[in-house]
């Protein structure tokens, strides 16, 4: 069965709502924060610690899973959930992001995507400074090199909505081109239109598959009024009728920079119909939440909780700290008294800082609990505000202590 | 206050016997095997999945301890248990065994004692042939090199009992000097007649700080049947009278051929006081384990199930398998059908061969959690056949599965 999804309240003059999507794996209580297990596994943890700091759903990444173990191995093992022993709601994404970005790129930093017109490579700077080709991109699709051992790849449309088939996730997403942010107007443009065609590509070989997974339509547009608002437009209203409808919900994506993010998020969500859920790509640090959600959008994801606790960095309501600073080997307390995780509860930043200095696994199991379980649990508060009608306030205070933080 | 030995069951015409010891953080129904957790944390698992497999009582290493972040800063993070998270009984070694086999020998094969006379530096061969200092041993104590930066330390009986005593562990242990099993009897004899020179030291350190942790005292005597039976004679005997007696226990060390090892624990065993509890250290290969424990020993540590296991190697009752074989990629069933731990309920051969493959976290944690099941309810199954008199018929039919398994 598709998703569901029922609005519970919504902010005043603003476009943030409260909802619930239903799945075939459970509900999703939204805003929520969707935690990201790219190969199948939420880095360091195991399902029941996954589950336990309260995260209601999980991201897995296509391009990832199709170069190890492979889409129909996924589908072997029972699909994403099954495989990896998460009971609850999955999504992946299309592989589009990471094949534009990873492709020869691996180490470096990622979707620095050329401006150079289509149907060319792009390129970026390698390690020693040459040109490194990344991926090429036709009308078809895109070819691509892989991480693991630099053989070529070819993703179209068809070929990411077969390998999410195979993976099995409640909510699969349209292949699109993710285009840097500081890519031209002209090739914004073409990259949109052409992720339009991809989209409805997407949205046939999906309902001419006949899976009951609920496909995300993906809008892009870059930093661009215009374009943003054509692609909520057009991917807000693209539907196949009578061949089984449109899309099940959205997904926005591109870069954004910091201070234009909130404007291209409001900009597309006041366009796309309003009973549909919008996920939110990639973005997920504390103080970018609170704008997506006022903005209108309803999950999220992001590695960030992850990939800094792995690096000893730990959010707190004063912002954020480095477990490697030299005065926490001292400190006989929790990273924060007020915080409910299994980490504050049980364990000192003496101790962490011990296990971060010895390299234990554990230091990476015990930081990226509190990181998820901080995140996870904002979005639940804020989720909370909402329906309380104090949204304001609670973004007010958030916004001062962390951003005052003495870190 | 110290522990409390009592005796359940015994093997018939054998040393081996079932008992309880009593420690101020719970009890250990012997024979028990004991898990590692080297630097105050059992790698890659948290505490609760230690205590869910099964482990009743955790070693951490006095020489890692003492490195980092040092048994000062451990007592004052309340001590190993309290630092941990671990509510349950806890040991630490006395930090000989590192001291002299991983001075300058990081990286190197451990516990290759150079054969040359005490007082003048044990030498290994480096990786590139040219001898390395490995630690200068004196009558006082060990000079050695840290493994984390290289520093010079130095250990005396009495420094290795202040360490413990700031680490809190309810069960310690003498220093002793851990020579190699290709010594000479010669050096063998030195340098257990110095072995029990420390004991005596560390004994009376330990009886005048009036601490209420168990002290348990090391035979050594290598594979030299008369040196053993001497060295279990003064150990077993050494006692301070009206200064607060003799040790609470045993432990057995130093490095065994496989074949001499039962015969040599079998001497030791036949001596030393049956009302206190024997420790064999370093040893917990499958195979080992029935040996020792008709031989008379009641606890033993080994880290080769969780350093294994992150190298992909399984214990089965067929033997060891290795998850990179690439059969196992396939196989839509768990490690064993029959084993009831946490991985074997959860997980397939297949997902974790991708696990594996992927490098990912998760996968050291789930094979640690199976290969350290295995082994600590291996020794639970063996004393339960001793209290129903069947250990006989297990062993015989553990050792011809095992031996006889396809890989």
């Amino acid at each position: 069965m598709s998703l569901k999804f029922s609005i519970q309240n919504k902010l005043k003059n603003k476009l943030g709502r409260v909802g619930v999507i239903e799945t075939p794996h459970g509900v999703i209580e939204t805003p929520a924060f969707v935690v990201v297990g790219t190969k199948g596994t939420v880095k360091a943890l195991t399902p029941e610690q996954v589950k336990d700091l309260g995260t209601q759903v999980v991201l897995a990444n296509t391009y990832h899973l199709y170069l190890q173990p492979g889409g129909e191995k996924v589908k072997k093992m029972g699909g994403l959930g099954k495989m990896m022993n998460w009971s609850g709601p999955t999504m992946t994404d299309s592989g589009g992001f990471q094949a534009f970005s990873l492709g020869m790129a691996y180490g470096e930093k990622v979707g620095k995507i050329s401006k150079n017109p289509p149907l060319t490579p792009p390129l970026v700077k390698g390690g020693n400074g040459e040109d490194l080709k990344l991926a090429k991109i036709t009308e078809d699709g895109v070819e691509f090199k892989s991480v693991i051992d630099g053989s070529t790849h070819f993703f179209t449309p068809e070929k990411s909505i077969e390998i999410q088939h195979n993976i099995g996730a409640d909510i699969i997403f349209a292949f699109d081109e993710c285009t840097s942010p500081l890519a031209s107007y002209e090739y914004q443009k073409e990259a949109m239109e052409r992720t339009h065609r991809w989209a409805l590509r997407s949205l046939e070989e999906h309902k001419r598959s006949g899976k009951q997974q609920s496909l995300f339509g993906i809008v892009q547009g870059g930093r661009f009024e215009d374009l943003r608002k054509e692609s909520a437009k057009i991917i807000g209203s693209m539907d196949l009728a009578r061949r089984g409808g449109g899309f099940n919900g959205f997904g926005i994506g591109g870069s954004f920079d910091k201070e234009d993010m909130n404007t291209a998020v409001g900009w597309v969500n006041s366009i796309l119909p309003e009973d549909k859920p919008r996920h939110l790509l990639g973005i997920g640090e504390p103080s970018d939440l609170f704008g997506a959600i006022e903005n209108g959008c309803d999950t999220f994801d992001c590695v960030a909780p992850t990939r800094i606790a792995r690096n000893g960095q730990l959010y707190t309501r004063n912002g954020k700290i480095n477990v490697m600073n030299a005065k926490f080997t001292s400190i006989l307390e929790p990273i924060d008294k007020k915080c409910h995780c299994y980490t504050c509860k049980n364990y000192t930043l003496a101790y962490l800082s011990h296990l971060f200095r010895a390299k234990e696994i554990l230091a990476y199991t015990l930081a990226s609990i509190h990181n998820l379980y901080f995140i996870v649990n904002l979005v639940k508060e804020i989720r909370q505000s909402i329906l309380d009608d104090r949204f304001e306030m609670l973004k007010k205070e958030f916004m001062l202590q962390y951003s005052n933080g003495t870190e």
